[in-house]
C-alpha cells in the first residue's frame, strides 16, 4: 500500500431509557470543552465493535451490551485535524451511571441534547441513529 | 495517534438485471487467481464512496451511480496481509459491459457465483447484501 490512508476511528450513541444522550465534554483540541459523542481510534487487531467498547469504558466507565452498525461517516473535513473516517455505533448498556475516564473532562447523559452543538459531524450521526431505531422499530 | 492502525478497503457487490454478481479474477496474492468483489484501499482524501466508485471504475471499467451501505467487516483475521477493515457496498452501475483492469486478470458477470468460494470473507458480505436488498425491499 504505497499511499497514505485515513485514520479510522468509532463513535458510541447511546440513550438511557428517559431518551437522554450520552456525551462527554472534549478535554483536548480540537472542540475542546466542547460536547462530543463517547469514541476514539481503532487499534491494530481489534474490531470496529471492540474499539467501541473499549472506548466507551475508558472514557465513561459503561459496559457495552450490544452494538448496532448506524453508518460510516466519510468526509475528509469531518475532523480538522486530519482526513478520520468514523464508525458510528448504536450501543446499549446495562447501567446508566457514567464516570469520565482520562480522556473526557466529563461524562454525562444529557437531557436537552437537541439544543447543544457536538464537536465534530455529531450531530448528524445522533440523527442517522435514531432514524435507524425508528426505522427498526417500524419492521 | 500513538498506536498502527488497521488499514481501510472498501469492497463494491454488483449485480446485473439477471442476478449475476460482478467478479474479478486476482492477479496478485493473497487468493491470487481467486474470484473477488471489486474493491481495495482507500486514499486519504477521499471518501469510502469515492474509494469504491473509483476501484470499480478501474478494476471493471464500470461506473457506479448510486452506492449503499452493506457493512462494516473488521475480523483482523479477514486478510492474511494484515489487519484489513473493509466497508463494503451495493453499488448501481449504468451499463454492464465490464472490462479488466491493471489491478485484475479479468472481470465479469458471473451466473454460478454461489458455487464459487470467493477470496476473504467476501462469501459473507454478498450474503449480507442480499439480506440487506431483501429487507429494504419488504419495507
Amino acid at each position: 500500500m504505497a499511499h497514505r490512508q485515513p485514520a479510522l476511528a468509532v463513535d458510541c450513541v447511546v440513550f438511557d431509557p428517559q431518551g437522554r444522550l450520552l456525551l462527554i465534554r472534549r478535554k483536548n483540541p480540537p472542540f475542546q470543552g466542547q460536547y462530543a459523542l463517547p469514541g476514539g481510534f481503532v487499534d491494530d487487531g481489534e474490531t470496529t465493535e471492540q474499539a467501541a467498547a473499549r472506548e466507551l469504558a475508558e472514557e465513561t466507565g459503561l459496559a457495552a451490551t450490544s452494538l448496532a452498525l448506524v453508518g460510516v461517516y466519510a468526509d475528509p473535513g469531518r475532523d480538522p485535524r486530519r482526513h478520520v473516517v468514523s464508525i458510528a455505533y448504536r450501543v446499549r448498556v446495562a447501567d446508566f451511571i457514567p464516570r469520565a475516564g482520562d480522556d473526557a473532562a466529563g461524562a454525562e447523559f444529557v437531557a436537552n441534547w437537541k439544543d447543544e452543538t457536538l464537536a465534530f459531524d455529531h450531530n448528524k450521526i445522533v440523527t442517522d441513529a435514531i432514524a435507524a431505531i425508528t426505522s427498526s422499530e417500524r419492521k
